[in-house]
C-alpha cells in the first residue's frame, strides 16, 4: 500500500475503533481493532518515515486529501472530547473548545504575532478587535494573500451563511462584521453564499421556506454595511439555476471528490441522501473566481480569502485538495472561534433555542432579561465570597461576549482585572454587557429597517462589481 | 425486520454472494454467505407470504424502492448471463438479451397485443413498425397515459441522449425516430435532455468537449424531423445554470434518495465520485412538468411519457419511487430493445468502435463495406449447405437491422422465409440491407446539412411551445 492508501486505511480503522467504543462492544473485539490500528501505524511509519498524525495526511505531492474532523476525532487517543464539524460543535470544557489543539488536528496555522504585525503593516491601520483578541485565530495561506497584495495583485472575499431560520443572533454577525472590515481595508469585491439548498437537504423545511430565509437573512447581512458596488449576495437555489459557469465548477469539483473522501471529511453514511453527499461541491465552487463571470470575466486565477468560523473548514480542506487538480488556486482562510451560547462555552449559539442566544430582533428588555437570567457566570455564589476570591472571567459568558463587542482594549482589560479581583460583581459585569449590546442591536435594527426589498434585489442580482484587480 | 428491510438485506446478501463468487473466494466462505441468503429468503416468505423475487420489491404501500438491475443480476441464481444497466449491455446469447426475463427482473409490463390494439385505436392510425415488431416491447403505466388522453388530458414526451462523442450511429436514432412518431400522432410537446454533465463525470473528457458533442448530436436529432414549435432540446451543462425550477426539482429528488438506494439501483461504490452518485437526480428531473416553466408554467401535474432503451429504466424506477413522495405524478415509460452491434446481438452498438456500427456520417461505400465485412451472418458456410439447410434469421444481424428499418411487413416476412428456407443467400440479404440503409443515411445527411447553428440555438432556447394540454 502507498502512503495515501495507508493513511486512509488508518483513518478508517480509527473510525472503527471509535465506533466500537461508542457502541460499548466487548473488550476482545475492541482489542483486535486497536491491534490492527497499531499495526497500521507502524507500517505507516515504515513507509513514510514519519508518525501517523490524524489530520495530517502524507505530503501533498502524493495527492493527499486533507482529512476531516470526523476522522481526526476518531483517531485522537487522548481524552479530547471536542467535537467540531459543520453541524456540531461541543466540548466538555467550560472555557470552550481547545483551539490550539484544533489547529493541530485540522492542520491549519496559528494567527501568530508575526502575522498580526504583517497584517497591520499591509492594512495600514489598527487591526480589528477580532484579530487583536485572537477571535480570528487560525488561517491557511494568509501570507500568500499578503505577498500577492503587496505586489499589487488583489484578491476577493467569500463568506456565507446557512439560512436555517428567519432569526439571526449576534453570533451570526461575527464573520460579517469581520468581512466588512476586510472589504473596507483592502477595497476588494466580496461574494456571500446563502446555502438555502443545504438547509433544505438537512432540515425538515420546504424549498420555499429556505429560500425565504435567504432573503430575510440577506437583510441582516446588508445591515452590516456592505458596499453594494463591491458585494454580490446569492442564494444557491437561485444562483445555481442562473449561472452556467457556477454549475460547471460544481460538476468539476463533483468529478474529483469520491464518496470515500466526503465520508472521511464529513462523516456521511450510506443512508444519507445523495443531495447531502454532493452538496460540499456547491460550497466549494464560490472559491473559484470564474464561478462569477459577471464579476471576474473568465479569469480563474484571482485569489480568494474565506473568513469563516472554523467549523466550516472541512469544506475548504476538501476544496483546497481539489483546486490544483482542476487547475485553480487554493483558497486562503481565516478561521474564527465560536460564539458561545448564553449557557456556556460548551457549545455554540443555536438559532433554534430562543434562550441560548441574543437575537437581532430582541428588544432592549429581552436583551436585559436574557443576560441577567441565562448568561453563565464565572462569579462566586455570594457577594462575600466573590469579593474575597474574585470571579473567573475565562468561563464567564458575559465577559466572553464583551471580548467580541467592546471596542476599547483598556476598558476590557480593566473589567477583567476587576472581575478577577472581585472588585466587579457579576451583576455589574452583566450590566456592562447589557449596555453594550442594547444600543448595538438597536442600531442594527434601525439599519435593517432601511433595507428594502429593492436593496436586497440589487445586492442579489448577478452584475459587474466596482473594483480593480 | 419489516418486509422492505428484509428485501434490502436480501438484495445486499445476494450482492455479496455474487462478489464472493466473482472473487473466487474459498468454498466455505461462499457456503456461509449462501446459507444466510437462504435463511433470509425463508424469513422473507414468512413475513410477506410470498417468495422473494429479485427485482420485485414488496408492495408499494410499504414505500418499496424499485430495485435495480445490479441488485437483480446478483440474485438471479439461474444461469442468466445478461447484464443490462445504463453503462453495460451484454449477453452470451447470439439472439440477444432475453427480454421476457428482463420484464420480470425489472418489474415492468409487456407491450401485449391488447395494449397494441388500444394504442392503434387511440392513435387512429397504423402503429409504428417499432411497435408492430416488438422493438418497443415493455412499458410502465402506458394504459394510464391512454386513459387520460381519451379524457382529453394530454401529456408530454421526454427522451434523451448521452453525448459521448460527435459521432452518432443508426442505433442512436431508434428512440428519436419513435419519439417523432409519437409527437406527430399525439400532437404533444417534447423535451430532449442531452446529459453532457453525465458524460463529463463518466468519461475522460473535458466539459467543453462534452458540451460541444451536445451541440453536434442536437443536429442529428433535429434532422429526425422534430417540430421546432413543439420541441425543446437542452444540454444539462447549460440548462442547469439557466433554470431555477429545474435545479429545485433536482434538489428535491436528491433529498429523497439515499446512497444506499443508488448503490442498489446503479451499483455505485464508495470510490465513485460524488458527481456520479448525485447525477441520477438530474436525469429524473425532466420527468416533472414544472421543471420547464417556460413550457408548462407552474403546472406540476402534466403526465410524462418516456420512450427510451430499457437500459435507462433504472433511472426511472428511481424517479417513480420518488415522485409520489415529492407530490408529483410518476412518469410512464415505453422501453425498446437494444440495437445490436454488427458483430452480433451479444452487445449493443458502441460509438467508440468504428467497425461495430453504421455511423450517420458513413458514405455509401463505407456502409456497403462494413455490412459485407462485419455484419454477423446466420447463413451456412457454403452456398450448397445454405441452399440445403437455410439460414438462421434469429441470429443474423443484417436481418435484425431490417426489422428496425424496412417498413414493409410483407416484404420483411418474405425475406425471413426465403432466408430460412435457403432461397435467399447471405450476400443477397446483405444487399437488401445495404440498399435500405444507403438512401436512409444519405437522406439523414442531407437533412442534417440543412440544420444550421441558428436552428440548433432555436431548439435549445428555453421558450414557450405551441400546444394545448
Amino acid at each position: 500500500m502507498g502512503p495515501l492508501e495507508l493513511y486512509e486505511k488508518l483513518t478508517e480503522q480509527g473510525d472503527q475503533v471509535r465506533a466500537l467504543k461508542t457502541a460499548k462492544a466487548n473488550k476482545e473485539e475492541i482489542d483486535v481493532a486497536v491491534q490492527l490500528l497499531l499495526k497500521l501505524k507502524l507500517e505507516y511509519k515504515q513507509v513514510t518515515g514519519q508518525e501517523y498524525k490524524a489530520g495530517c495526511p502524507p505530503p501533498e505531492n502524493l495527492v493527499a486529501p486533507d482529512n476531516g474532523p470526523a476522522a481526526a476525532a476518531g483517531d485522537n487517543d487522548d481524552d479530547d472530547d471536542d467535537t467540531v464539524d459543520p453541524w456540531n460543535v461541543s466540548t466538555t470544557n467550560a472555557k470552550g473548545v481547545d483551539y490550539d489543539k484544533l489547529i493541530v488536528r485540522f492542520g491549519s496555522s496559528k494567527v501568530d504575532q508575526e502575522l498580526l504585525n504583517r497584517m497591520e503593516k499591509v492594512a495600514g491601520q489598527k487591526l480589528h478587535r477580532f484579530l487583536r483578541r485572537g477571535i480570528f485565530f487560525s488561517h491557511r495561506d494568509m501570507n500568500q494573500i499578503l505577498d500577492s497584495y503587496e505586489k499589487q495583485k488583489s484578491f476577493y472575499l467569500y463568506t456565507g451563511r446557512g439560512p436555517s431560520s428567519e432569526a439571526m443572533h449576534v453570533g451570526h454577525l461575527i464573520p460579517f462584521i469581520f468581512t466588512k472590515w476586510l472589504q473596507d481595508v483592502f477595497d476588494i469585491p466580496l461574494v456571500i453564499q446563502l446555502t438555502d439548498d443545504e438547509k433544505y437537504l438537512w432540515k425538515d423545511l420546504t424549498l420555499e421556506e429556505c429560500n425565504r430565509f435567504s432573503m430575510e437573512n440577506a437583510k441582516d447581512i446588508i445591515a452590516c454595511g456592505f458596499d453594494v458596488n463591491k458585494t454580490f449576495i446569492f442564494s444557491d437555489l437561485d444562483y445555481m439555476g442562473a449561472s452556467r459557469e457556477f454549475y460547471r465548477n460544481v460538476v468539476k469539483v463533483q468529478k474529483h471528490v469520491t464518496f470515500n473522501q466526503v465520508k472521511g471529511i464529513f462523516g456521511f453514511s450510506d443512508s444519507d441522501c445523495i443531495g447531502k453527499i454532493s452538496f460540499p461541491a456547491i460550497q466549494a465552487a464560490p472559491s473559484f473566481s470564474n464561478s462569477f463571470p459577471q464579476i471576474f470575466g473568465n479569469r480563474k486565477d484571482i485569489a480568494c480569502l474565506i473568513p469563516c468560523a472554523i467549523d466550516q473548514d472541512p469544506y475548504f480542506r476538501m476544496t483546497r485538495d481539489v483546486a490544483p487538480r482542476i487547475g485553480y488556486p487554493k483558497p486562503a482562510l481565516l478561521h474564527s472561534t465560536f460564539f458561545p451560547a448564553l449557557q456556556g462555552a460548551q457549545t455554540k449559539m443555536s438559532a433554534s433555542d430562543a434562550n441560548s442566544s441574543i437575537f437581532l430582533t430582541d428588544t432592549p428588555k429581552q436583551i436585559k432579561n436574557k443576560i441577567n437570567k441565562h448568561a453563565f457566570s464565572g462569579g462566586k455564589d455570594t457577594v462575600e465570597e466573590h469579593r474575597k476570591h474574585g470571579g473567573n472571567a475565562e468561563v464567564d459568558v458575559s465577559f466572553m461576549y464583551l471580548t467580541f463587542f467592546l471596542e476599547d482594549d483598556d476598558e476590557l482589560e480593566k473589567i477583567k482585572q476587576d472581575y478577577t479581583s472581585g472588585a466587579l460583581l457579576t451583576g455589574e459585569l452583566k450590566k456592562i454587557l447589557i449596555e453594550t449590546l442594547q444600543p448595538m442591536i438597536a442600531q442594527h435594527q434601525e439599519r435593517r429597517k432601511q433595507v428594502t426589498d429593492e436593496t436586497v434585489k440589487l445586492f442579489m442580482t448577478p452584475r459587474p462589481l466596482n473594483f480593480k484587480i
